[in-house]
C-alpha cells in the first residue's frame, strides 16, 4: 500500500519535474503516460503485495459504499495513500533540489513566473471559475471511475471470481493508457488530480520543503476542491455506472437499495463490536 | 450504449478541446491517441454493460446486413448512439465552456481564425473537392472496417464462439492503437469522422450551443458526407473483407448469397409479426 | 495476402503523405507509430485470411530457406506482396492527390525542396555513401529478423505448435511496437524500408504517377539497395539467430545443415513433380 | 545472452544517434520509448534462447543474493552483458560513422558543443553534484527493481511456477513501457543508465573509438558511478522490496535471514567444490 503510493508519485511527480526544470526533456505526453503507466505499476506493485490494488481515497471509499470493502479498512488505505504520495514527492524534491534551485533561483514560487509548486500538486488555470474547476475534477473523476469500472467488470460478474493474477497486467496497462487519455483530454484546466491523496499528500511536502502557505491559499483556498470533488465523483460515477451498466453480484445501492443499505449498517455495527467484518473484499 | 457513446466522446471531444484551447497542452498526436483510448474505453463500458459494444452506426448497419445483428436493434442503437455523442459534446462544451470564451471572445465561430466548431464535429480542409472529401471518408471507414474484422474475427471463427470476456481487453487495446492509425494517417483532411453518429451528434450540440447554421452549411453542406460515407464505407469494406479474406461460420452475400438474401428477408418478416428475431447476435 | 499488403500501405504511406503534405498533422514519431500498427493490422488481417502473414519477401524468403515455408508459395507471396504495396500506394496517391498539388504545384519531384516522392519509398540521406546504405538496411533487416524470431519462437517451439489464435493479437501488437523502435532508432538514414515489396511497389507506382525515371535513377540507381539488402539481411539474420538462440524443432541450416540442405533439394524436387509439397508451413 | 545485449543497445544507442545527429528525426520520447522497447525484445530474444532474460549485471547481482540465481553464472552473465553492450555500440558507430563525421567535422569530442560522447553512455547534467548523482542512479535504480518485480510477481509466487511463455510477451511489453516511464521521469540529471553493462560497454567503445580518455576522466571521473549505483540500488531496492511486499516461495534474507546467510554460505561453497550448484534459477 505504502510501496505503491511511493511508486505511483515517483513516476509521477518526477515528470512534472522533468517538464519545469527544462521544458525540453519532458512535455504533456510524456506527464500523461508516466501517470499512467505509474498508476500501471503501483497498481501492480500494490497488488503484489497483496493490498486491493487502489490508490486512490475516492476509489477506496466508492468501494466501500457499493463493493462491500470493509470500512474499517478505509481510514488506514486513506493514511497509507497520503503518506505514500507524499513519500514520492518528497523524494522528487530530494533528486530534483538542484535542479528547482537552478531554476528558480533557490525561492521558492507558487505563483511567479518561475513558480514550481506545480511539481508537487495541482492548480488550475486562472480563467476558470470556482464552479468549473468543481466540474472539472467531477467529471474528471465520474470518467476515471467507469474506466476502473469497466476494466475491472471485465472479469469479476462474467467470469468466476478468482481470475489468474496474470490478468492483471492487462488490467493494469489498459488502465494506465486510459488514465493517461483522461490526462489528455480532461487535465489541462485543474491538472485532473482526481485523486485526494495525489494532490493533499504532495502539497504538504511542498508546504514543508519551503513553498509556503500559499500552496493552501492560493487560487481562492484552491486545495479542497480536489480533496472533495473526487470523493463526490467517485460517489456519483460509481452511482450512475452502476444504475447504467452493472451488473454483478454484489448488493448495491441501484440493484437492491434497501439490503445494501442494511448491510452497510450491519457492517459499521459488527466492525465496532469484533473489529473484525471483511465479508467480502473486491478486487477493484 | 448510451453510457458507451457518452464516453467515447467525453475521451474524445475533450482532446480536440484540450487542443484548440491552447495548442500546448495537446496536438495531434494526442488527439488521435485519445480518440483511440476512448473507442478502446467506450467499447469495454458498452461491452460491460451486456451491449454489443459498436459505437458507429455504420458498422452496426454492416453488422446488421452480413453478420445476421438483428434489424430492429439497428434504431435503437442509432439513436442510443447519436445522443451519446451528444451527451458526451454538451459536457465538452460545459466543461470547456470559460475556456472557449477566453479563446474566441464569446463569438462562436465556425470558419474564423479563432474558430471552436471543430472541437465538437469534422470539418474538411478547403483544398479538397467533394469527390476528394467523400473517397477520404469512404476509404477511412473501409480500412477501419478492415481493422474491425481483422480484430473480432481472430477469436470468433476460428475459436469456439464464445471467447472469455478478459481477450476483450486486448481487443480493445489492439483496436484503440489501430484506430489511432487510422487518425494519423487518414485523418488530415477530413478529420475522420468514419463514423455518422461521433459527427452528427455532436454537430447538432454545436448547433444549439450557439455556433449557428453554418455548422450545417459551411464547406457546401458538408455535413451529410460523414454520415453517408461511412455507411457507403462499412458496406463496402465489409463486402471487400468477405470477399477476400472472411471464412467465419455466418452466412453472408459473399459465401453463401441466396441464403444470406432468404434469411434477411425472413428476419425482418419476423420481426414485424413477433417482435422477435434475435437468430444470432454477433458481437463485434 | 493481397488484402492484408493493402493494409500495410494504407497505413504506411498514408503517414508519409500526411507528414510531407503539411508536417504539422504529423512528424517522425506518427510515421513509425503507423508503420507499427500498419504491420499490426497487415499481419493480423493476413492470417484473419488464412494466410501465413508475412508481409515481406525477405521474411518469406528466409522462411523457405530456414522454416520449411513451402518454395512454391515462395512466387506467389512475392508477387502478391508486391502488388498489394502498389495497391496501397496508389490509394495514396489518389486520396492525397490534392494535397500533393496543393504542394509543389503540380510538378511531381523526386529531389527538389518541394519533393514528395519520399511519400511512396525510400530515399537515403545524402552524405551517406554506397557501403554506408547497404549496411543500414542490412543492420536494419537483421534487427527485424531478430525481433520476429523473438516474438514468433514464444510460442513455437517451447509450447504446443498450435497456439490459440487469440495469442496473435499480443504477437502483432509487439512486433508492431519493436517496428516502431527499428524506425525510431535505425530508420533516419535510408528510411528503413528493409523490405523489398514495401518499396519497390511504391515505387512503381510513383514511377507511373508522374514522378518519372528520376525515382530509379537517384542517388545512384539506389532502388536496388532496399530489394537486395533486405534479402541479404534476412538470410544472415535468420542464420545468425539460429546460430545463437533458435532451438526449435525444425531442421536448418544451424542445428542439422545436411538434412536442411537434403529437405531442400527433395522440396523442390518434389514440388516440380506433384505440385503438392506443404511437408510444414511455418507461421511466422 | 551475447544475442540480447547486443539488441538491447542496437535499440538504444542507435536513438541516441538518432537524436544527436539531426534532433530532427527524433526526440526524448523516441529515445525513451526506444530503451523501453529495446528491454522488452532484448530480453524476449534472451528467453528464447534460453537465458534467464536480465540484461542488467546490477539485476543479475540481486538475483543472486535474494533469489538463488547460482553465483558462478554471475561472471558469465556481467561478460556477456557488457561484451553485449560493447558490440551494439559499435555497430551504433559503424552505421552512422558518416553521420557523426558530418556533425563535428571529424573531431570525437566529449564535452564540446558538438559533442556526441552522448550517443554511447551516459553523462550527468552540469549542475548536479556528486552526492546528487549517485542518489538519482540510486533512486532509479530501485524503482527499476521495484518495477521488475511487480512484473515478475505477478506470476511466480501466486500462481504455478512454470507460467505459459506466451505471457512473456505481456510482461515484456509492461516492463518495456515502465522503463519508459523511468526514462521519462528519472532519466533527465543523469541519462538513467542504472546499469552498469549499458554504460560501461558502449563507453569502452567510445574510448576505442578516438573519443579520448575524456570519456573516463569527464564530470569528475563520473564513469564509476553508473558502475557502482546501480549494484548498491539493485540491492537496496531488493532488499526495500521483500521487505514490504514480497511473498514469494524463495527464503531471502527479510522473510529468513539466517537460513538464506546459510544457503548463499552453502551454495558458494558448494560451487568451489563441485561447479554444479543451481539449487533454482528464477527468472526474472
Amino acid at each position: 500500500m505504502l510501496g505503491s503510493a511511493l511508486l505511483i508519485i515517483l513516476g509521477d511527480g518526477a515528470v512534472a519535474q522533468a517538464l519545469l526544470s527544462n521544458n525540453e526533456m519532458g512535455n504533456e505526453v510524456t506527464i500523461n503516460l508516466c501517470f499512467g503507466f505509474g498508476l500501471m505499476m503501483g497498481h501492480l506493485t500494490a497488488i503484489t503485495g497483496g493490498a486491493a490494488g487502489h490508490l486512490n481515497p475516492a476509489i477506496t471509499l466508492a468501494n466501500c459504499l457499493f463493493r462491500g470493502f470493509p470500512w474499517r479498512k478505509l481510514p488506514i488505505y486513506v493514511l497509507a495513500q497520503v503518506v505514500g504520495c507524499g513519500i514520492g514527492a518528497a523524494c522528487i524534491f530530494g533528486i530534483y533540489r538542484n535542479a528547482i534551485t537552478a531554476y528558480d533561483g533557490g525561492r521558492r514560487q507558487v505563483t511567479g513566473t518561475l513558480r514550481t509548486a506545480g511539481i508537487y500538486c495541482t492548480y488550475p488555470v486562472s480563467f476558470l471559475d470556482l464552479p468549473g474547476r468543481a466540474m472539472q475534477e467531477l467529471v474528471g473523476t465520474i470518467v476515471l471511475v467507469f474506466f476502473v469500472n469497466a476494466v475491472a467488470c471485465q472479469s469479476s460478474p462474467h467470469l468466476s471470481y478468482k481470475l489468474p493474477t496474470e490478468w492483471n497486467l492487462i488490467r493494469a496497462l489498459v488502465l494506465g493508457l486510459a488514465l493517461y487519455a483522461i490526462g489528455a483530454s480532461l487535465g489541462w484546466q485543474t491538472g485532473y488530480a482526481i485523486n485526494p491523496a495525489r494532490d493533499f499528500g504532495p502539497r504538504l511536502v511542498s508546504y514543508m520543503a519551503g513553498y509556503g502557505r500559499e500552496v493552501f491559499t492560493t487560487a481562492g483556498y484552491y486545495f479542497w476542491i480536489p480533496i472533495v470533488m473526487p470523493c463526490v465523483g467517485a460517489i456519483s460515477g460509481q452511482l450512475l455506472f452502476d444504475f447504467i451498466v452493472y451488473e454483478g453480484e454484489h448488493d448495491n445501492f441501484v440493484t437492491n437499495p434497501t439490503m445494501a443499505v442494511e448491510r452497510l449498517m450491519e457492517n459499521m455495527r459488527r466492525q465496532k463490536k469484533t473489529g473484525d467484518a471483511d465479508i467480502e473484499v473486491s478486487r477493484f
